[in-house]
């Protein structure tokens, strides 16, 4: 393995692989597997989980890690092709990620969608850049449209929750103050279909995800014996649910357009999760979110605080799954 | 010991053994007691010493350490109970603080005071949550109205310094700018009136230290012989001082009122600790501030850059202790 | 070794010896020559390859490192002497140095020039301050007039290329936006004078580099067997170069004057490095840049994307020569 780039890059005979290596690891830790190993890990976008969740998880297996935050404390990078670079961007990528990684054993970058070209978000543009200047492994820490360590975990947290592969799976959107990218959706939806879930995306009209991730996740739930589906009616994609997983996104009818993406949302503050959503679900229904989550503004409390949301295990498991990873890349 | 918190809340038999096991570590070094494990450090707040010194402690233990900082690389993080979370800050502490300790072995917190209301303060509200969140080892790394480090950190420097345990103990109120919080001044009463000093602080009218404090540390002093009292007369206070610890804090009669503390601490700005106030201290007298110190405006050169200044001594002290806390809680 | 601070500190035998070691070190990895050694890093300013290459550095050789940033998640640093402390600057660069050097085995500080007064500047006054205040093996990661390991990796990649000692050397003025300090091209300079070779520095009117610059490096020509001469005339300076190394600095004859040095190199922007440059130098002549390099303001991508730009060699041999400083230093 020399990517983790994308969940669909592998069989889903080597995602199990990878996630028994996870449980191995956390059955029998290695503290000195990647002794000598340096990971390079690269924010062009916040985050808490991950980066401490990789720094935490290389020192758990022996190895060392250092942080590069464009713009802060490191000169803005730029990311366009033939740029005249006569703005605030004092470095290239085409400089600036080589660089990195020669200095490493295997680089992680976090790149989070323009958000303005759907086409250019959905072909990867600026990941698939960075993947072409690095000679190292390399790891998607979320780039435009994907999220394969959160997607991973989210597998072994259903797994460890004995959530039935064939179980109702509602990829189910929620109200944001404003438009957030695809990848943890896509993601989320890609996973769910390829463990072979019965998966229902429930999501207000013009907020659709794009026909290219919805086909991809059917190939992947055709070749694992699920199926994928979307609907506005909340409701009925929540009855029979074994889970809900909450996530925000923006509107893919106005792709780009923040002032039309603003006045539709405007009208879509109740799609929040309340515990009487569950009303119709399975008992002991689940409520999963990768965070952050914006509180009674996209999950209400009493889910958060009650014993349906598994939300902590989920970020506990960015841990495990991300140390099988850097296994497997740098062992 | 599960949680370094609060310097009272161990005995002082409890203390001297920490101090102790500190000096043992400067004499004995143990390269390899923390190895394999990790220290999370948040910082809601700014720091120089606490940030590197911890992290240097952990590595010379054999242990790593990240470093996260709210607002900076990482999301804003929300503190309040039941907010409604449709403003900056995108992911809540009631998520963020149990995925950061669910990477790490022992979690270190900074989270100064909110600076509102003085109850709330006092009563710690915030580190409270955090404790109640925190399902490992918990550091404070400066609280509300705690600083448990900086106090262990100046017990040993005044151990070093030979200087008696009934000596006297002047905490010395100084100009600043604008007003800082009580997590230093109440830190250090207490420990000194936990070491048995005859401690006097000496402090212009409207700036007595509030009653919860002055008590606790009074009720220290009882159990370790010593005495707390108070006065605005700094010349009298420091007439045969061993010590001058010069602090800044707010005016607790105006506790959260900008204005009113500016219009009193602008007539303030001889409450500069320079040469000749040691006029009628002991010969030896000496200055100690926890840094950062604002020269010239809290202490004048002529004394941080003499003899009696053990400024730096304190700040190498925060290594040396530290150690002893991390070895404690995880060895 | 006790101090990195500037290659003219040493013969140039000793900076053989130096390189030898970083060959050594690259050929024979010492995974644990610095076991237990703790590296500070003190970034006044902006960096990218200096904080990851030699936070790897110590990694790859067994050691730890910690970061600190002042302004963002530390305090303003103050660093006039006598100052009245009563603005943004919380602390003083007199106790911040020596709390961080206390932390540590070694500490690296970048402190760009301040750009206003040349003879300060030239005279490393906060430079020479801060080693004063440091009690530890000190590293300089840029100051005002110098970049040793920027010079030194520089040196090793020449050494790889098989640039004969003799060649002809043309530090090349390029166009920037706004002016930049002096550091890299002294340094660069001195070093490839020390080397022995023949230097050009090609440069408009208005941007000669200061004459105590010039003449160090004349007296390290001198000893080596090389030269140093200087012209505006670009065509003629990269006649039968070997190597032209590009790189933007401010005016000289306006130092410290934005308003003029905007006016002069408003006028300057065709000091670009583009192809046809080369057209009269060695066939196989190679460009450098110490990076961070403006892609098609300083330097075309037709030169940086094709055979002559070794740019990312120079990057890469930042972190094998900073081993090689740090062994020396600590090892």
């Amino acid at each position: 393995m020399k990517r983790f780039l994308d969940l669909a890059d592998y069989s889903r005979d080597e995602v199990v692989d990878l996630l028994a290596l996870a449980q191995s690891l956390q059955d029998k830790p290695q503290p000195q597997a990647l002794a000598g190993k340096i990971l390079g890990l690269v924010f062009f976008n916040p985050s808490l989980r991950t980066l401490s969740s990789f720094q935490a998880g290389m020192a758990r297996l022996g190895g060392h890690s250092f942080v590069i935050t464009p713009g802060q404390g490191t000169w803005q990078l730029e990311t366009r092709m033939n740029a005249i670079m006569n703005g605030a961007a004092a470095e290239h990528i085409r400089e600036g990620i080589p660089a990195l990684a020669s200095y490493c054993d295997a680089l992680g970058v976090r790149a989070f969608a323009e958000g303005k070209d759907l086409n250019e978000d959905l072909g990867e543009r600026l990941f698939g850049m960075i993947d072409d200047l690095c000679d190292k492994p390399l790891i998607n820490l979320e780039s435009a449209v994907n999220h394969p360590c959160q997607a991973l975990a989210d597998w072994r947290t259903l797994d460890e929750l004995n959530v039935p592969t064939r179980a109702k799976f509602v990829l189910h959107w929620v109200y944001h103050p404003k438009a957030l990218p695809l990848a943890v959706p896509a993601a989320t939806l890609h996973m769910a279909a390829m463990r072979g879930m019965e998966v229902v995306v429930a999501r207000p009209d013009g907020y659709a995800l794009p026909r290219e991730i919805m086909d991809k996740a059917r190939s992947a739930a055709a070749a694992s014996g699920g199926s994928v589906n979307e609907t506005s009616d909340r409701t009925g994609a929540i009855a029979g649910a074994s889970v809900v997983y909450a996530k925000e996104w923006g509107s893919t009818a106005h792709y780009g357009d923040v002032a039309a993406d603003a006045t539709l949302r405007a009208e879509l503050k109740d799609w929040i999760i309340r515990e009487p959503i569950f009303a119709g679900a399975l008992p002991d229904a689940k409520l999963m979110h990768c965070l952050p989550v914006r509180r009674n503004v996209a999950v209400a409390d009493e889910v958060l605080d009650g014993p349906r949301a598994v939300v902590k295990r989920e970020a506990f498991n960015r841990l495990v799954v991300q140390m099988a990873v850097l296994h497997r890349l740098l062992a």
